[in-house]
């Protein structure tokens, strides 16, 4: 048993949640171990020779394929602690700590895991505003066109070809402000915006002036403009920052390429070679390995004061909401620590999002970004939804994925279903809509702020990258009115529900089959009952045990629910709502 | 399997050691994994739709109760990595990535770990001198009088009485100066100070004013002084920096007594509650719970400010080589990576050591410390050499310890037997010398700088704190020369081979007693084999079968070994070295 108990003190294991309160978690081999306490106590606190400690009982709070989560919170009167487990098997109870395991309690303080002290200004705060969010996400070149006077040479008609690497629609930022009613109309808060400063390419991820918007997309009076009529309605307006690399007609890379060793730039990036050349393979380092985006030395404390002014000039100047950072994961710590200082002292709930798929803990401490795109959830939706791995599965990957973040990180996560970068998800569901119900009721569900793609919402398909990047269809007749109609209704139930979404505790049960995900959330006494059938069959699944006790309303038909079985159609789903007020304390449990 | 294996991304188990290598390490359940390879490649490099990877043996590098360690080392030609593990039990063979296990290998990049960029702002670049130092910690007020006429009133002649929490014998910085020769001729390169600044006490550690030198102790002029006299020796000084707490009597703390909420230093402690008054229970945060010494608010702006430029202050005009952060772990991160950044713009080389008894790998991932008062190396010795614990024990203790820090952090950090704040060795040694000795042999073999507490090389002996801080022993018939001389030697040794300490790779062997411990050390060819008898008993151990083609000469009596058979005396060590250059490789593996 004791070879897979791991904890891990001042990590997702063990972080202040506010300035009083401290979560701790303990990881256990899944079964075997019935009971965990934690012994804690202040570390100064003695009775003589003996440390003065307490007990308190943790909660089986989740498992995977491998382990058991157990978790506890605890406030620590003078914000210092240090704390071991009590771990009860079967045949045995062991101590752990931060020497290790014993047969009996340590009696040495140093024996056991510490948490010196609860500082304030090591407290993760990101920004609350996040947490009732629904996003969506615009790639402006392709959202609408609302001024042909900015139109790029050889610009197309709308929706009259493909989406290429290399063309252009004329979609600009007017085209974004026309439409805030239908953005209004659907429901969202939240408005990502991927790049729009000058820049050579139609996505604008190679960056020519990073003080300057885009002349294809508007001036500075559009931005305002847009921003104003934003935040007018109640929406905010997060920009892309692309600090990894610029863009090859950056002007001070084009002076290094002209100038070579003695440009004042030499240093702005990371030549490998000198003579610098703009070619295949490129002797500097780039984004990936394309010449087109060099990547800037952020190191450098001229480029430093560089983008941290951009970073904070458009905060000052437009009241933009939020930065979504680029590659966010290339870049150096220190630069990120430096960031978040700067647009934090100047917009404290200023939310700072990366781009980062994979486990992004090291940058979500409290000093760096508030949250990540979050990909990992996505994958498990569609493993689970389109590509047919099982409940069990999804319920693994999810529990995993929530226990690798503080809580407070998870409570303001970015979750998607696409972007810019991935195909569209009634591509992925294979024209499916029903499955592409199913997947965004999974996503609204879940802790975090949701996202919804351009066009997604009206049933555009489209391939990766250029294929999911498709001008937006305004036809309404050529609109899935019925999907729009769809989300419009989940926004709406995530604005009302508190037990969906962010603020909830998630609980999986066994549905009977690997086909059917079964779970409830709750949160204020309130909670939501989760039936999701992905396969084609009718299934019929058993209401859990622990709450046959309770009175169910179906959510969508508004109907109550009459049995203890739920009859789910084929990928289809049913969302139950508790209404039994007095049984508030079982819920929540 | 599975439960117990373990590896985190962006930690001490994957790390940049140097510009251009990363260490990757990996747990396994003790004897599970015969064999463990890395998958990896560069994130960007595909054939078509294939990753492009390449595979490396790890080494089975430590073992503990518990686990096995592996280690390999990569150098990613573009900085950025991706990686997996393939891992071979005797049933099975299992592929471990940041998705969880799979019995195939990983097809999806996203399955695998990463490690994105190797950005050169955030590799950890701890001062080498430290590998090269060994320190002497000395307690100023106990150490010499060399000025009477600084004598505090009531101050007590040399040595005259035991020491007390509140006597004085007039130790000064002059008396430091005036044996320089002394420490010079034992050998020692770094001398570290308790706090020298304006205090209170007779401990300093209870701030009046951080940027006077105490009066009792001497003016700016003796120090500068002190710091020239040992900078011609080449002796590194390291200052004491008490940063979590002022004392009582800080006149900002007196302001805030006295004005209460109108003091403009209201907000420069953590007030709980107004009146503030300096009695037991304070109603403010100290340390531990003592009123005399009041918690400094380190996110207050004025307070940093303040602190900041005392960190300065002392480097820039005396040129001071280090800074020891006193209870360093309550202070918060954000103030010590602003400390850092200061203080290294100044001086590159300086030596940050934070005090921090317990895991400090928070505090050591390159943005804070280079190293900590490594106390549980301290524990692990007196476990196995006066405490009885088995050698077993011991290199379980010390493995695990070793692969709880990058291998750059256990390069320098501060080893010790004891301080300020513990009793003396001869004390914890029951004044067994013979144990003394074998301690050291210990401490002084270990990667990391070694330091020994004034006296002790003498023999002193002391309880806690304050039996500890006597006044040191300077009448040469009542210094122990021989234990003086053992330190001469082994510091002699520790300087002339590079197996010996820092640079080198442990290898621990069964002695076939729990009462010996068998370990080699090598570096750079060369390698000496260590066997250290705790017990009374003169014990008999074989010469390890993988060292047997190799040539021994003992290191003390300078002798060839002439068996295979190595006779070590009850309490005493056998330190041999091997000097078969030929065998050079086989030595290093």
């Amino acid at each position: 048993m004791k070879a897979a108990i791991y904890h891990r003190p001042k990590s997702e294991d063990a972080y202040a949640y506010d300035k009083d309160t401290i979560h701790i978690r303990l990881r256990t081999r899944k079964d075997d171990a019935h009971e965990v306490m934690l012994i804690y106590g202040d570390p100064y606190d003695w009775a003589g020779n003996e440390w003065v400690t307490a007990k308190k009982t943790m909660t089986q709070a989740g498992a995977d394929g491998e382990y058991d989560y157990w978790f506890v919170e605890v406030k620590p009167p003078y914000h210092r602690l240090r704390y071991g487990f009590e771990i009860k098997a079967k045949d045995e109870t062991i101590y752990y700590g931060e020497s290790g395991f014993c047969d009996t309690p340590a009696k040495d303080i140093s024996d056991y895991f510490c948490f010196p002290f609860m500082n304030q200004a090591d407290l993760f705060t990101p920004p609350e505003w996040v947490k009732e969010t629904i996003w969506y996400q615009i790639f402006p070149e392709r959202f609408a066109n609302g001024d042909h006077s900015r139109d790029p040479e050889n610009t197309l008609a709308w929706g009259s070809a493909p989406p290429t690497a290399t063309n252009y629609f004329g979609g600009d930022l007017q085209g974004i402000v026309d439409h805030l009613d239908y953005l209004q109309k659907l429901g969202i808060n939240g408005i990502y915006l991927t790049p729009i400063f000058k820049a050579f390419s139609n996505h604008k991820y190679d960056t020519i002036d990073y003080l300057k918007v885009d002349p294809q997309f508007g001036d500075e009076t559009t931005l305002k403009l847009l921003v104003d009529e934003c935040h007018k309605r109640g929406i905010r307006v997060m920009l892309d920052a692309v600090f990894n690399h610029a863009g090859l007609y950056f002007p001070p890379f084009q002076d290094v390429l002209k100038h070579q060793q003695e440009s004042e730039y030499s240093d702005w990036f990371h030549i490998r070679q000198f003579p610098v050349r703009a070619e295949e393979p490129p002797n500097y380092d780039t984004f990936a390995f394309t010449p087109l985006m060099p990547k800037l030395n952020t190191a450098n404390e001229a480029v430093k004061d560089y983008l941290l002014n951009v970073a904070t000039y458009w905060i000052k100047e437009f009241d933009i909401d939020g930065w979504r950072l680029d590659v966010a994961n290339e870049v150096d710590h220190a630069f990120w620590r430096e960031f978040r200082n700067r647009v934090k002292a100047l917009k404290p709930d200023l939310y700072i999002l990366g781009e980062i798929w994979h486990n992004a803990y090291p940058w979500l401490q409290g000093d760096q970004f508030d949250g990540v795109m979050n990909y990992p959830l996505t994958d498990a939706i569609f493993d689970f939804v389109q590509h047919g791995k099982s409940a069990t599965t999804f319920q693994h990957a999810v529990t995993k994925h929530l226990y690798s973040y503080p809580k407070l990180v998870n409570e303001v996560q970015f979750n998607l279903l696409g972007s810019h970068d991935t195909p569209r998800i009634l591509t992925v569901s294979g024209g499916n809509k029903k499955l592409v119900k199913l997947s965004y009721l999974l996503l609204f569900s879940f802790p975090g702020s949701p996202c919804i793609y351009y066009g997604d919402e009206i049933g555009m398909a489209g391939e990766n990258d250029p294929g999911c990047r498709a001008c937006m269809v305004w036809e309404e007749d050529q609109q899935d009115q019925e999907l729009f109609q769809f989300l419009q209704k989940l926004i709406k139930i995530r604005k009302t529900h508190q037990a969906m979404g962010t603020y909830n505790t998630l609980k999986f049960y066994d549905s009977g089959t690997e086909d059917v995900l079964l779970y409830s959330t709750s949160a204020g006494g309130e909670l939501l009952l989760f039936a999701v059938n992905r396969s084609k069959q009718k299934t019929t699944v058993k209401l859990p045990d622990s709450l046959k006790s309770l009175a169910f309303v179906d959510v969508i038909c508004e109907s109550p629910l009459q049995s203890e079985e739920l009859h789910v159609e084929g990928e289809c789903f049913l969302l139950l709502h508790s209404v039994d007020a007095n049984k508030r304390g079982q819920v929540d449990k």
